[in-house]
C-alpha cells in the first residue's frame, strides 16, 4: 500500500499531487492525481472521484479542468485516477484509441487476455479508496463521483451499483448506455464476451431500471455541439430510463459547447458545488 | 494576413480558438490562441497578450491557466502566441530546451543563422497586433501584456520599450535580467552576439534604468519554492532596478509555490483584474 510521490505543487493554497502505487487489481504501477484543499491540513476532508474519458491519463483533469479553485474553497479533495492499466502489454492493447490502454471502461474484464489486469471497476471501487484513506487525510466514506464521456459512464455505473458509498454522482457528456454505444459495444464485447446479459451491470440505463437511485438527482451536462452526441453519448436514453424508473435527473443541454475540457472547465464549478452540498451534509 | 482556424471551442460563453497565419517576420506558419469573451459578440474588446515560457507553445496557457472564466466576466480578449518560429529548421535549433525552438526570448536576432526567422520581438509587437486587429473584434490599441518566466521577461521588455502601446504589464516568475541569467546569457550571445551593449534593449532591469515606466505599477508574482528562483529569475534584481529608478513595483513572494501552471492558475485572476482595470480605463 506504499504510495510514491511523482510530483506535488501548491495550488490555491492546497496541494495538487500525482502519486503512484503498485496495484494488486491491475497488476501494474497505477498513477492518480489528488488535490488536497487547505482544510486537509487539519482534518479529513470529503472526497470526490473524477473519472476521465478515452485516451486520458491522470493528468488531463488536474491540468485542464480548473477545479482546484473551487475545491479549495469548498474543502473537498479530488482524486483523478488513470483510465486503464499501463505497461501490462496485452497484445492488441494499443491498436485503437477506444479500447485497451487509456480505455478501461471501468469494468472488471472476464474475457482473457483482458481479465487479468483490466479490473478498473474493482480498482476504483475497492483498491483506490483503501490507498487514499491509508495515505491521505480524506474521508473515503464521504464521497461523490463524477466523470467525462467514458468516465461519465464509469461514474454513473459505479454510483448506481454502490449507492451506500457515493452520496452524489454527476457527469459531463457521459456514454449514457454503454450497451447501445458503438464504443461501448466494441469494448464490452472484448472485455466481457458477447453475452449481453453480462453487460447490464455496466450499462447506466439498465442499472437505473433495475436498481433506481436513492440519492440526490443525477446531474448531467451535455454540449449541443459535441461531435459524439448522437452516435455515442445519447443522453435521451438516460432521460428515458430515469423517467421510467422515477429517478430524478437534471440533464442540461448546453448550447454550442463541444466535448472538450473547455466545456468541462465552464461547468465544473456547478458540479463541485452540487457534490460538496451532498458529501458534506 | 489570412488567418486559418485550427480549432474553436465555446468556453465560459466566449470562444477559445487556435488560429494560424503565414508570418512575414518569422518566415513560417505561426499559431496563436485567442480567447474572445462574450462581449466580443457586440463590440471590440480590450486585448491582453500572454507570453509563455521555455518549451511552451500556444497551447499551454489556454489549456492550463484557467484564465477564460475571469476574462469572460471582465470582457477582455487574451492572445497567447507561440514562443518561437516553428519548422524553419535552423541547424542546432533543437539541441536544448532553452534555445531555438520553443525559446525565442522575444528578441529580433541579429546573428546568422538566427537573424532571418528568430524575430519574435517584431512578431509580437508589430505583426501579431495587425493580424488580430484585422481578423477579430479586438481593440489592439487598448492592450496589456503579461507572461511567465521567459515570457515574463518578454512582457516586461516589450512593455518597457513601448509604453504608449501597453497600458499595463505583469509577470509570473519572470527572468528579471536576461543579461544576468545563465539561460539569458546563453540565448542572447547566440541571438545577438557577444557585445553586451546590444543586450540592454532586451534586459528588463537595464530598460527600467534607462527609460523608467509611466504606467501603473509593474505587477510580479514569484513562488518561493520555484526551483529557478535563485539561479535564473532573481527578482531582487528587478526590485533593485525599480527602487533606483523610482518605478513602482508590486513584487509578491508567494510562499510555497513553484514554477508550474498550478502557481499561475492560482494567481491569474489577480493579474486579469489588474489589467482589466487599466485597459478599460
Amino acid at each position: 500500500m506504499a504510495v510514491t510521490t511523482i510530483s506535488r505543487s501548491k495550488c490555491f493554497g492546497g496541494t495538487q499531487g500525482v502519486y503512484s502505487h503498485e496495484s494488486a487489481e491491475t497488476h501494474c504501477t497505477m498513477r492518480f492525481g489528488l488535490f488536497l484543499p487547505p482544510a486537509a491540513a487539519t482534518r479529513r476532508v470529503p472526497l470526490l472521484y473524477w473519472l476521465s474519458g478515452l485516451t486520458c491519463t491522470e493528468e488531463n483533469f488536474i491540468t485542464k479542468a480548473g477545479a482546484q479553485r473551487v475545491a479549495a474553497e469548498l474543502g473537498v479533495a479530488i482524486a483523478a485516477p488513470d483510465t486503464s492499466p499501463r505497461g501490462v502489454d496485452v497484445p492488441g492493447d494499443r491498436d485503437s484509441y477506444d479500447f485497451g490502454v487509456g480505455a478501461g471502461y471501468y469494468v472488471d474484464a472476464t474475457e482473457p487476455p483482458w481479465s487479468r489486469a483490466y479490473r478498473m471497476y474493482s480498482y476504483i471501487t475497492e483498491e483506490l479508496p483503501r490507498v487514499l484513506a491509508t495515505s491521505f487525510p480524506v474521508d473515503a466514506a464521504n464521497a461523490g463521483i463524477f466523470g467525462h464521456s467514458m468516465g461519465g459512464h464509469g461514474a454513473l455505473v459505479i454510483a448506481l451499483r454502490n449507492p451506500g458509498r457515493y452520496r452524489s454522482v454527476s457527469a459531463f457528456a457521459p456514454i449514457s448506455s454503454a450497451a447501445r454505444s458503438p464504443w461501448g459495444e466494441n469494448a464490452l464485447t472484448k472485455y466481457l464476451g458477447s453475452d449481453r446479459n453480462a453487460w447490464r451491470q455496466y450499462d447506466a440505463t439498465a442499472l437505473i431500471a433495475e436498481r433506481g437511485w436513492p440519492g440526490p438527482p443525477l446531474l448531467v451536462d451535455q454540449g449541443s455541439d459535441d461531435s459524439f452526441l448522437h452516435e455515442q453519448l445519447k443522453p435521451e436514453l438516460l432521460e428515458e430510463a430515469c423517467t421510467r424508473a422515477g429517478v430524478p435527473l437534471r440533464l442540461r443541454m448546453r448550447d454550442g459547447y463541444d466535448h472538450s475540457y473547455y466545456f468541462i472547465a465552464t461547468f465544473v464549478e456547478d458540479h463541485l458545488r452540487f457534490h460538496a452540498a451532498n458529501v458534506s451534509a
